[in-house]
Parts: structure tokens; C-alpha cells; sequence
């Protein structure tokens, strides 16, 4: 099991209050929980598992050296606890009731020396400490890049429950009342910019995958791979914001179909939801990225920030010229160049008046603290990370289709992907109107455009969800066509002919 | 138990399969499930209610008379099943675990002649059909009025369940560690405006139970008030979504503390989330909203609808012209006048588009079926309902300020109020954009006056969710402070000095 987050600090693993002192006369560490607020909480498993890797604050001679990672045994095979261990079920949770979740409490255990992962920082016999990495930061920036994987891996599975879900909407194709259902505007401007999302993110996850393939077969350490961090860190929050909100959304387009559990939108639901908040809470996922991009932002500009805002002053103005052209010609917002290049402005913008505002605020204003403006600014933040990962999407969707070699799936991917771009422009139409990338003729046209992506994509959606090959029993859910013995009761006729063309709608003709 | 829904027909009541055949010579009803599309489900406490009112065709000499409500007995005291009743469990749901669910099956149950529910037609003994109401399509209407005071009840509901979250959250005036997590922009970005949002409705359903009230008392048909049944079915919709919105956004906001079943939001979350499918899915509401304001428009217009057009179109000028130099002054954005003429503006032209769309499309081209045009309109029609409901909770909220007795309050409630507005005009700041009521820069005025709202009212949140008066038995969860003895490890400590000022941004910087 894996004890990281702590009662009193879930996001903040630098302020973890977990202890292990090295004591040199017996070679051991000697982990405890000094306070309440130090317990670990939340930890997987914590009810049956035999070893934990517990975070604390490694101190010798009184002095911390940080958070370090120390195998501690929590129970012997026969379930037996390690003495001076307390585990306490935290019981019931919304979701996610295959593994239990519990409260870890130590009091002054004794481990080996050995016992303490030592690729960060190690401690000999008698108790001097040394590290590869000098700086105190750069070491636990190093030690939380070890999460990117599992991010990623979040990112995989957030998408892969959308996948599952989007077959279990109800395209019956014999059925022709519910494939009445879709053929309502609002349930396909409900659902297919979802299914769009889903596509731009398998296509994502499979270029940040080999980028993570590429780093470690080549040696190369993932801390090093600051890039690639901030990429994981915004998908993450991306995909399962999207996660959630598609859920909801089909859920809701199902009806009292999806409220039931036999046909497992719920469970899917419930036990995603956690998704935003674990692995790296999703706010701080999108700070992270902006930390990358601000950093990037500064090396390019130079030592001389002021300087550089001035370059970038200019830069702007000759942005706004070249995609004016664009702006006031109503042909072209069809054209994925329009999306990708209206994307990446709106990315470039927002990253460069924030450097501007965080430069007003703290180096010229010089009264408020780094923190105070940064929070200030959140809001903010958040915009430019989500601006820059919708960027990123579209860009790898763009690129797949590209590489697509059968002729009638790129067309299909082609119109998919549009309506991926259309939809992100769509979402902050307000924003491209405030900055005049978009007249109000363009920005009308743009919400057209949606509409017709969206229906002329619902006809073929069933096509990309089954080109998914979610294994039947994966899906398993009689609203999918796949009968569950469990639920026999759980069946979608065929409509009975008197039933035939009976519509939502008539009642209010 | 309540018996409407079938396996085939959920929102669409006028199409339901079950059938009542009268037979004269034993002066009683048979009722009969047809075909398994005919058969009820969905139905509540069908696992060990009684009685059930059916709702089904009434058939008299093979011809229908459309749905209507029947006593229908299921089960005796003991349990023993009616003569030709069948109930099967649904068995698990999302939520809602309190009450089962299930499926009603009647093979020719033979009921007494009385146990239709004569208010809205009635049979003779010797089989003649007669109602108070001539027209078929009237009398289906009145029938469903009888829905609206439940579906007010939703509302009322939804309301309620969104004052115990806000009660829940990490506002501990005694907890400093705690306390700071609101004091991030985003955090309160997220929280405040469900917060303002919730009072609206607060005021809101006061009116619309007012409403309902005298009509009650007067003896007035609720039927025959289209408007009360249109602002019913439109806050059903908006108030439930908002509770879907709100609980999602409290569950995000108090992370893994949030997904603890001890806390209480997965089960408000679980069971509140059907809010927006059952007493009428809220997609139906919405066009239930659009139907009265089509109907009251073209009455307002009078009987020539081109005439009306071209009137609607001289106003629609003269409206620009009156709005313009609100549009192009920057310095009044915040006040409430200015926010409610937006609202009101945008409902206006939302409608008249409307009707020219569908004149259009119906009238002039003569080729669309009406469902096609309604359907072709879809987004621009809900789009509407949710502008006009918007539009009443401002109003009402408005009035309720101006009502409220003691100074200081009032001074709270203005701000909310402004609050309220201006999230909803910086929700749709695209469309005022698109129509030239905001400039570019009083847009992003909008959302400054949000930003700035949201942080000043966040230190009063507590205050106004205590005024609330939500009973600490409902409460019962310890991140609200008040302790559940099945759950004792669920304590929120003041934060260790050690672990004092220790932020989650600390780790950014």
C-alpha cells in the first residue's frame, strides 16, 4: 500500500508531519505519528495489506531531511500487526468498494536501515546523510515525479470508462424507437462532443505514453522531464474532468435507465469520481502545468523579464494582425487550421498577460507576496492550463488523423476531429469575442457549426464506439444490448407496434 | 404507490400501452399489461405497497378515451399478491436506497367501477363515457397539471439539499488550517455563486408556493393556470441541475474528505441525482417552460403572426437603441438594474427569434413537419426556458432584498443578489457579445465584478448558511463540525503548529 496523504495534509506532501529518526546505535529508523493531524489517511488497502511505503519527514540529529519513502511492515501473513501499528477502517465511500480504505498510526516502529527506498537520499551506519540531488527542492520535485505513471495511468482509465460508456448509450440500431432518442438536438449536443473527447484523448494519451516510453528506455530520469510532467499533470485533470461530466451527461440522456445499477453507469460514476481529487487533486494538477509554462515562458524571454514583456508587447500586436484576416472571414472557421491556430492564440495570450500581471503585482507593484498574487490570479491559471492542454488535444487528434491510411475512417475521424476544435471554441466563444478573435457573425457561426458536426456525426457514433472493442463483458449492461443474468428483468424490447412513433415531443404539439 | 411510467414510454405519457377495458356486465374495469413495453416500471414501494394508482388507456367498446388514473390493488395486509398482479424487483439503484423499485404486470385484473378516479371523466354503469372536459388533448393536459405541486416538491427539495451542503463545508472559524482553503480563488470561485444561487431559490419557491397556494384556496384548477405550471416545470428543471452542479462542486471542493460516505455528500449526491430525470425529465420541463411563452407570445401579438413579426422586429430596434448606452457604459455594470434588464433583454429576443424561426420553418417554407422545426430548434428552445427561469430568480430575488427589514441583512443579501446576476450574465456573456450588449470590455468587467463578488462575500458564507437553520441531526457529518458516533475516526483537528500556514501552493513556488 502506498501511505502518502496525511489527516492534515492531502495535496501538501511537503508538509507532511510523519517522522522517522535514524537511530545509529541499533541501525534503525523509528517511524512515528507525532499528532492527530499526521496520521495517514485514505490509504488503500490499509485493512489487509502486509507492507506500506510511508512518506515522513527523515530527521537526523534533529534536523529534517525532507520527505523519504521507508517500507514499513504493517502486518505479518497471517494478519498479525507489526507491533506499535494501528490501522482503522475508514468504512464507506461512495465508490470504489473493492478496496477498503483506512487510517495508519505509528508509534515509535522500528525498521531496518535498509528499510528506507534510497534512489533520493540514503543515510550510512552512523547516520551521515547524502543525496544525488544537493538542493532540498529540486529532491522532492524529483520524488513527486515518480507519480507521473499513475497520472498517466488515470488519465488512461478515466478514458477507458468513458469508452465503456459511450457503448452503453441507446443506439439500438433494430430498436427503432430509442434510436429515435438521438435524433433529439439536445441529446446529440449532449453527447457526441463527448465522444469527440474521448477519441483527441486515446490519441493524446498515446503520444504522452511513448514520450514516457521514449525517457525510460533511454535511462533518462522522469524528474529531469519537466515537460512531460506538466503534460501528465493537465491531462490528468483534462481527462477526468471530462470523465465525470460525460458521465453525468449519460446518465442524465439515459434516464431512469441510467439511475440503475445493472446497467453500471452509476458504479462507473461513483467510483470516478475520486479520480479528480486523487493522484494529485485536479486544481493543483492545472498549477503544475502553468509552473512548467511560466518557467519555459522565462527562458525564452531572456534574463531581462522586462525586456521581454516589452518583445512581447510586440508580438502580440502582430498576432492580433495575423489572425485578424481570420477574425472577419466568415468561410474559413470550418477549416481545422482555423481551430488549431485560434486555440494556440488564445494558449499564447493567456500565458503572456499573466507573466505581465504576475510581473505588475510582484515585481513592480513589490508589495504583495509571491502567494498572494499568484492566487489572485487563479483563475487565471486555471484558464492557461486548460487552454493549453485543449491545445495539445486537438494538435495529436490532428496529427492521427493525418496518419490515418484507410480513406472512409479519416474522413470519419476528420469530421470527429472538428468537432473536438469546434466544441473547445465554442465553450469560450466569450473569450475570443472579448480579444476580437471572433466577430459576433463568427461566433454565431460557430454554435451552427456545432450543430451540424453533432448531427451529422450521430448516425456513425455507434460505428467509433464498437471500433473501441470493449469486450462484451466489460460492458455487460442490458442498455448495451448485453443481457446480465443478474438483472433479467433489465431488457430493451424492440417497440410494440402501436408504441411505434410515439415521441417525447407529441405531448407538447 | 404511483403508477405512470412504462418499460416503453417514460416522459411520454400519452402514448402508455396499459390498457382498462370497462365490462358492462360485471360493472368493473379489466386491466391489462399487453405487451412488455406496456409493462409499469420504475414504480416505488411496488415490493410491498398495497394499492397502486394505474395510469392506462381507457377503453370503452374498443375505443380509447386516452390515459386515465385507476385504484388498483397489488398486494393485501399480508402480503398475498391481488389475483393476476405480478411485482418484480429492480433492485439496486445509484441512490435513493430507502425505497425499492419495481415492475407492476397485469394480466386482466378485474376491478370495481369505482376505483376510477372520476375528476376528469367518469363511465356509467352502463358503459357511457362522459368528462367535464370535451377535448381529448385538454383533458390529457389537466391530468398532468395534477403533477405540479410534486414537482414543486422536487424543487423544494433540490433547495434543501444544497443548504445542508453548503453547511458542509470546511468553514471552521476555530480551524485556521482550514479556513485557508476557502481563501483560494478558485475554491471560492467555485462555492459562493451555488451559494447565491440557492437563496434565489429560496425566494423564489416562496413566490411560486404563494402562487400555488391561492389557487388552491380560491378553488381555481390548477389546470387552467398555464403560467403556474409552466414556472413549476421550469424550476423543477433549474433547480435540480443547479443541485446536480452544486453537489458535484462541494464534493470537489472538500476532496477525499467528500468521497466519505461519514460526510454525507456520495448520498446526497446518489439520491438527488434522478432529481433531474423523475416528475418529468428536466429536458421535457424546459419545453413545457417554451410552450407557455410561445402560447402567451402569440396571443400578445394577436392573430395576425406576420403583423406580429414585423411589430416584433420594429421593438426589437427601438430595445437595441434603449440597451445601447447601457452596452457602451462601463461604469454601471454593477448595478442590479442593469443586470435584471440583461436578463430580461436576452429572454425577449431569445423568444422572438424563436417564433420567426419556427413561423419560418412551419409557415413560409411549408415543408417542415412541426416536430422537425421544434426539433431543428431544440437548443435555441431550451436555451430559452433556462433564460426566462434565470430571469424570475433574479427578479424575485430582487424583491425579496427590497422586502428584507433589517438593514444590515440587507446589505448581505445585495451583494448575493448582485452575486446571482452577474453568474448568470457572465454564464452567457458569448451570447450579450454576439448581440452587441456587452462590449469587450464590459465583459471583462463582468467577470472581474464576479471575482470580486465571490471574494467579498466569503467570509459572510458561514453566517448565511447558519441562517439557514438546518437541524445538526440533518447534518450529522463531522466536516460540518458535528461528530457521527459511527464514524469517530472522522474528526477535523485544529491544525498542528507545526503543520500551521502550511499551503498547498507552498509546494508551487
Amino acid at each position: 500500500m502506498f501511505a502518502m496523504t496525511e489527516r492534515g495534509h492531502g495535496s501538501n506532501v511537503r508538509g507532511i508531519l510523519t517522522e522517522a529518526h535514524y537511530s545509529p546505535s541499533t541501525q534503525e529508523f523509528i517511524i512515528h505519528t507525532p499528532c492527530a493531524d499526521a496520521q495517514k489517511m485514505y490509504i488503500g488497502n490499509s485493512m489487509k495489506g502486509n507492507y506500506a511505503s510511508v512518506f515522513a519527514q527523515l530527521i537526523i540529529d534533529g534536523q529534517s531531511q525532507g520527505p523519504h519513502c521507508f517500507i514499513v511492515p504493517i502486518r505479518d501473513k497471517h494478519g498479525v500487526m507489526y507491533p506499535g501499528v494501528t490501522a482503522v477502517d475508514m468504512k464507506h465511500k461512495e465508490g470504489l468498494h473493492g478496496v477498503d480504505n483506512g487510517i495508519l498510526i505509528f508509534d515509535n516502529v522500528r525498521i531496518p536501515r535498509e528499510n528506507l527506498l534510497s534512489k533520493f537520499g540514503s543515510v550510512s551506519a552512523d547516520g551521515v546523510y547524502s543525496s544525488p540531488i544537493q538542493n532540498k527542492s529540486c529532491r522532492f520535485n524529483a520524488m513527486l515525479a515518480a507519480l507521473t505513471p499513475t497520472r498517466l495511468g488515470v488519465t488512461v482509465q478515466a478514458t477507458a470508462a468513458m469508452k465503456v460508456l459511450d457503448g452503453r448509450r441507446q443506439f439500438g440500431p433494430k430498436d427503432q424507437d430509442e434510436v429515435k432518442i438521438i435524433e433529439h438536438q439536445t441529446q446529440y449536443l449532449r453527447l457526441m462532443p463527448h465522444l469527440a473527447a474521448v477519441l483527441a484523448l486515446i490519441f493524446t494519451n498515446r503520444f504522452v505514453a511513448e514520450m514516457m516510453d521514449d525517457a525510460l528506455c533511454s535511462g533518462e530520469d522522469l524528474e529531469s522531464n519537466r515537460t512531460l510532467q506538466a503534460l501528465v499533470a493537465g491531462l490528468k485533470a483534462y481527462s477526468t474532468w471530462q470523465n465525470v461530466q460525460c458521465l453525468q451527461e449519460c446518465r442524465e440522456c439515459t434516464g431512469g435507465m441510467g439511475f440503475m445499477m445493472e446497467n453500471r453507469i452509476p458504479a462507473v460514476k461513483c467510483d470516478s469520481d475520486v479520480f479528480v481529487t486523487f493522484e494529485g487533486d485536479n486544481m493543483v494538477m492545472l498549477q503544475v502545468v502553468v509552473r512548467e509554462l511560466m518557467a519555459k515562458y522565462t527562458h525564452q524571454m531572456g534574463t531581462s523579464l522586462v525586456g521581454g514583456l516589452i518583445r512581447n508587447w510586440t508580438n502580440s500586436i502582430s498576432d492580433s494582425l495575423q489572425t485578424s484576416f481570420l477574425g472577419f472571414s466568415t468561410d474559413r472557421v470550418g477549416d481545422l487550421s482555423f481551430l488549431l491556430k485560434a486555440l494556440a492564440y488564445r494558449e499564447r495570450v493567456l500565458q503572456r498577460s499573466l507573466a505581465a500581471r504576475l510581473y505588475e503585482k510582484v515585481c513592480v507593484d513589490n508589495k504583495d507576496p509571491f502567494f498572494d498574487a499568484w492566487n489572485s490570479c487563479l483563475h487565471h491559471i486555471t484558464s492557461l492550463a486548460l487552454a493549453h492542454i485543449h491545445t495539445v488535444t486537438l494538435e495529436q487528434f490532428a496529427l492521427a488523423v493525418q496518419r490515418c491510411p484507410v480513406e472512409e475512417d479519416r474522413a470519419l475521424l476528420t469530421k470527429f476531429c472538428l468537432l473536438h476544435g469546434t466544441s473547445l471554441l465554442y465553450q469560450e466563444r466569450g473569450w475570443y469575442l472579448e480579444h476580437h478573435y471572433l466577430t459576433p457573425s463568427t461566433s454565431r457561426q460557430i454554435r451552427t457549426q456545432l450543430l451540424e458536426l453533432c448531427r451529422s456525426v450521430k448516425d456513425e457514433a455507434l460505428k467509433v464506439v464498437s471500433d473501441f472493442n470493449v469486450p462484451s463483458c466489460c460492458i455487460q449492461a442490458p442498455i448495451a444490448g448485453i443481457a446480465n443474468p443478474r438483472a433479467q428483468w433489465a431488457f430493451y424490447s424492440p417497440p410494440d407496434p402501436r408504441g411505434k412513433g410515439t415521441l417525447i415531443l407529441q405531448k407538447l404539439i
